[in-house]
């Protein structure tokens, strides 16, 4: 089994991400995963403002989430965000939201980001940056 | 074809919801989505509060977005929430987010809902008022 | 005393706006005091559009809040923003929201904006189109 | 003079707090300056949950934000919540945020809480616990 690259952040739930039933609300995780992917992004130079510097962005086309478990005030988590390699001109990440102690899995997602350019055009091939980015690290 | 129960409220895009790409954060959508589960539960009585009212919590476990095309500040969009019969003790959504003049597809999303009761207990089988819900409406 | 130029917009409190203890987290008045100095701008000619148009940005330099009483899910209340008339090169709104049935004053607060160009260049006076905005107005 | 207590906290500015004038959005910082209060409360004892497990919940009644330079994305700022002592049945806090290199001044503010008990009365006289605290501490 090929060795996937990944990396992990702490998530430290705040009072204001959590709502009247007392749990994180849903929405937050769009948040905690963003905040995972840029982690990812800054250890492995594949972060926004790198990516913007080679002229391009990678905006989110999908993203999915499931909820196992919730999360309260106070609850402290880790989130990996592990590369899913692929072929196509496509960043794609699966994520995995544990309970710090216990490991047990609470949350998890995907998501494909494609490449457009200064002028919002669609990449349809990889850029050039991102090829040689691949060739490193996979 | 059975005609699906269906509300539509419509998006005008906030400054603050926009980022540094002058586009609708992709995050800001799970506010959308909620802001159109609530229409719907509001048109057809099965809102958070009814619910609630009946002993239940709805927490989404599910949810997946799909971005086609991008919405700026000012933008007019519609969304159409679709409700998407079942047997299971669930709600299931879907959703579509269409340029208000134009009637273009720019999101797509969907979203399971399961019960649980006030001590946050999962319910395996339908409530009896979400059988009735469902005997008056589908 | 003049009568003052005024807007009053509808808020009405979504679920995830409601912390764990079941009334608004303070934070988000900030989106209700934004939403409605737009409604005030679009009302008189003055919002971010028409004023970016013009070729200025109007970044809020202050803003305070005084919270009375909260509101919980599903309250339904008022916002009045009125413009305070002022000689320097600024915009002050004072705020109010209050209960849409008994009228109760739940938070207060107040607003200074200032002018800067595209350049993000303090204008130290009024911008001509702000001169002709007064004029028309006060 | 007497030493104030206070924490100083980095803030590390998200993509998604920076709007499309490409600075930090004015109303994030209300989760800032509450992400300073927790910080300080968790160094001095005096946070949301060991006052909640006192009985107590500390609404914010009052605050105030006075912006002098904004900050873009990836900017590393600090900063500094310092306890503002006073007689009455309140928390005080002044808040400096400051950018992390060369210490200049980008935002300052102030908040008020006061003490509700559990059935959200107002506590006129400081509860026991906070003038036990106090005693430590000042």
């Amino acid at each position: 089994m090929e060795k996937r690259l990944s990396e992990t952040v702490e998530i430290e739930v705040r009072f204001s991400e959590v709502d009247s039933m007392k749990v994180v609300w849903h929405g937050n995780y769009m948040q905690y995963f963003e905040d995972g992917r840029e982690a990812f992004g800054r250890k492995y130079g594949l972060d926004y403002l790198t990516i913007y510097g080679q002229g391009y962005f990678v905006p989110v086309v999908d993203i999915a989430f499931h909820y196992r478990k919730p999360m309260e005030y106070g609850r402290k988590a880790l989130l990996t965000v592990t590369y899913r390699p692929c072929e196509a001109a496509k960043i794609l990440f699966d994520y995995e939201i544990k309970d710090s102690e216990t490991g047990e899995v609470l949350t998890t997602g995907s998501s494909v980001q494609v490449f457009m350019d200064r002028n919002y055009q669609l990449e349809v091939s990889s850029p050039a940056f991102y090829k040689e980015w691949k060739k490193r690290w996979l």
